[in-house]
């Protein structure tokens, strides 16, 4: 097994949790198609399972920026992550003691799957160290090595980008030739020291460290499109080819591994994105930022992306990440990370009814029957946020039976007294016959 | 032509606005696929074209019920929709006195196309003068006239569901037989009197009446699925059968109409059911509800609802009718009233990146040469809420020219400091190059 911490204990729980069968666990851990995220030096983090078959999982960005640098804020936000469900969580910061705010939010994050972005700390305090051209090449994998040691689980790799990419990106008729920040600090660095991509330059070792730490290399997509004009062009699906050689090559060395795609996208090429993304790779994980499928949606764009990750999460995307309303304006604050990962997870599960079909649509068919029963607590117990649903319910006040958009009116209501109840009809049947997915 | 009142000013207006020409305008209009709401009544209310090859538009529904009546609501809601991009407003009305709720909203919503349900109105008023069981039929077609004497531009016409389909509705095997609020009305009003829907009863009279008021008929679909394991079933199939032969029956006459689509259905039904109704309907325009990808979105339907309508504007809906994050819960107030709205637009363009190609992607490519240029000021201008964009960009204080997310690590600052400002690359050959369609 390519995953050193695991047992069947644990492979067990996942696939009670999955409803999947152990032995399909094991073939698709084994063959690069399942990750599970689990440093060996973290305690106590929670097996989750990303890949093939699997439900969609979201993951919450956090972390200081270089104008806000508010640890309570960025703990707060983690703590906010984990009860509004989020898969995993990734630590951004970019400002303040960023080795302090890393310990503080891995353990504010337990028991979640915890990533970051190396080559942020890695070039911020190289930069002042050295001056951008000084930086030494191995100095990006000494940051990568520190934080496999204070127990990271996951980390953004831009090894796609070789020099040769980031000199064309440069020259390109893109409106925007590089919008990934990581993927821009790599690409200065490559271009004024006029060398290889470090984290290509030192992959072997690399392989070797995530291994050792039973960690997951997230290759990131340094060269994703900033805008739907500029996607599925020759730098994109150039950078790809290169990643999922890479991950060919980490597969097969017992290395977890997963891609990370677009970006801002139109819906219709969405499909063919990840499709094309699974068969160059040999079907590794695919970890989607969106896709934002419009450029307009300012102050929104937790909306568009929604609309973008649940058509990428049918066609077969294992992991979405949570853009917030903040996007492209500020740092989130803490309501808007919220909102953020319910747009997301809404986006997931839209997906899974389509990916894993009857496996996904029992809270749909609980919270159906609770509807057709008029029976709000369970509505509300069922919602992804329970406050909110029950302060709409009562936002007018408190009402009898139905809600306050039909009163008396409700379609339910009128059926029952005009036509009396529902006879011949056994709602044990109606579940038997959508368990056996003859309409889904 | 099926229009009375409009003359080629009108259409070289809209084919302006939309980017067709009048031909093509003249042509849709002749073959029922785009129809304009605007009834002779009614003064100076904006053409608004809807169709096939023309921008997706935008529905709000506003309107008491028996449990919240509260006109001065209801008229800012009708603000918030005109000032937030609603193209059609539709009055629900069920609560106070619906005639005067409706010639006050009439007015609010000025310039925009009117719409309402009147079987709302026909069945609560029967109710109380005559018992459910004893109204007559034509006292359906009495409220349609009053609301055409009233200067409605469109009217729900629930003419799609038989007595038949009706009873079948009632012993199915559905979660939910019946959703739709008016749809019930009709339903209960045909089983106690063992008599055939009133609208087909008195359906010539009726393709008289919308012929002579210049009004649109848009055929509801009292059938729609009200779960996502409803969806896609022979009842909603059956209803939309005969809603596709009404639909060709007025267009055969010079009468106006659309069609009203679901409602709950997953994500890879969406795509069928929307070249299903053009198929059957000889491609009038399609008005959809959502539709709701997933039903346990509660608090955030207007969310799970965006997805379903990018997806099926960009496979052919003409208009969608928004949902807010009160849907399922209560009547909406003002603001989620402007939540909705923002989601659907959201969605409607997404769908018309689709739909339209180049012609609808100015807007997209201003906003990323903005961005690309940090420019703020015109970012915010582009956004559909100036307001919240504003206050998302400083909600951290102010911020020297990138904003709080990267701060000084903000990739165009970062490209442009270490690499110097782009060469060889003109932003209008990228313009140029987007507009020839080369990448989207």
């Amino acid at each position: 097994m390519p995953i050193k911490n695991i047992d069947d204990a644990i492979l067990k729980d996942i696939s009670v949790e999955e409803g999947v069968e152990v032995e399909f666990l094991k073939r698709g851990i084994m063959h690069g198609r399942i990750i599970l995220p689990m440093n060996v030096k973290r305690n106590r983090v929670k097996p989750i399972a990303i890949g093939e078959g699997l439900r969609t999982k979201v993951n919450v960005n956090i972390g200081t920026s270089g104008s806000v640098s508010d640890i309570d804020m960025e703990v707060e936000k983690a703590r906010v992550a984990a009860i509004y469900g989020a898969d995993t969580v990734m630590d951004l910061s970019t400002g303040g003691n960023i080795d302090e705010i890393r310990r503080s939010l891995i353990e504010a994050s337990r028991p979640l799957p915890f990533g970051t972005v190396p080559v942020y700390q890695a070039w911020i305090e190289g930069v002042k160290k050295y001056g951008s051209a000084g930086i030494p090449s191995d100095w990006f994998i000494s940051t990568v090595e520190q934080h496999l040691r204070d127990g990271v689980d996951f980390m953004t790799i831009h090894a796609g980008i070789s020099k040769e990419l980031a000199k064309k990106a440069i020259k390109s008729m893109r409106i925007m030739p590089i919008v990934s920040r990581g993927g821009s600090m790599i690409a200065v660095w490559m271009l004024e020291n006029n060398e290889e991509n470090p984290y290509l330059q030192h992959w072997d070792y690399l392989i070797e460290l995530f291994k050792e730490y039973n960690a997951v290399i997230s290759l990131g997509d340094a060269l994703r499109p900033g805008t739907v004009v500029d996607a599925f062009d020759a730098l994109q699906i150039e950078e790809l080819v290169n990643n999922a050689k890479l991950a060919r090559d980490a597969v097969s060395k017992g290395v977890q591994v997963m891609i990370e795609g677009p970006g801002h996208m139109t819906l219709e090429k969405i499909a063919a994105d990840v499709k094309l993304m699974k068969s160059l790779s040999g079907r590794v994980p695919y970890y989607v930022l969106g896709p934002l499928v419009t450029d307009i949606a300012v102050g929104y764009d937790h909306i568009a992306a929604a609309i973008g990750a649940a058509v990428a999460a049918a066609n077969g995307a294992d992991i979405i990440c949570y853009l917030t309303p903040s996007e492209h304006l500020s740092l989130p604050n803490v309501e808007q990370v919220k909102e953020g990962l319910i747009a997301a997870k809404i986006a997931a599960h839209a997906g899974d009814l389509i990916k894993l079909g009857e496996r996904a649509v029992k809270r749909d068919i609980d919270m159906s029957l609770a509807r057709a029963r008029l029976d709000w607590n369970t509505q509300i117990a069922l919602s992804f946020d329970r406050e909110k649903a029950r302060s709409i319910k009562t936002q007018f006040g408190e009402t009898e039976r139905s809600c306050s958009m039909c009163g008396q009116y409700c379609v339910f209501i009128l059926l029952e007294k005009y036509l009396g109840k529902r006879e011949g009809v056994k709602l044990d049947d109606i579940l038997a016959r959508v368990l056996k997915g003859v309409t889904l």
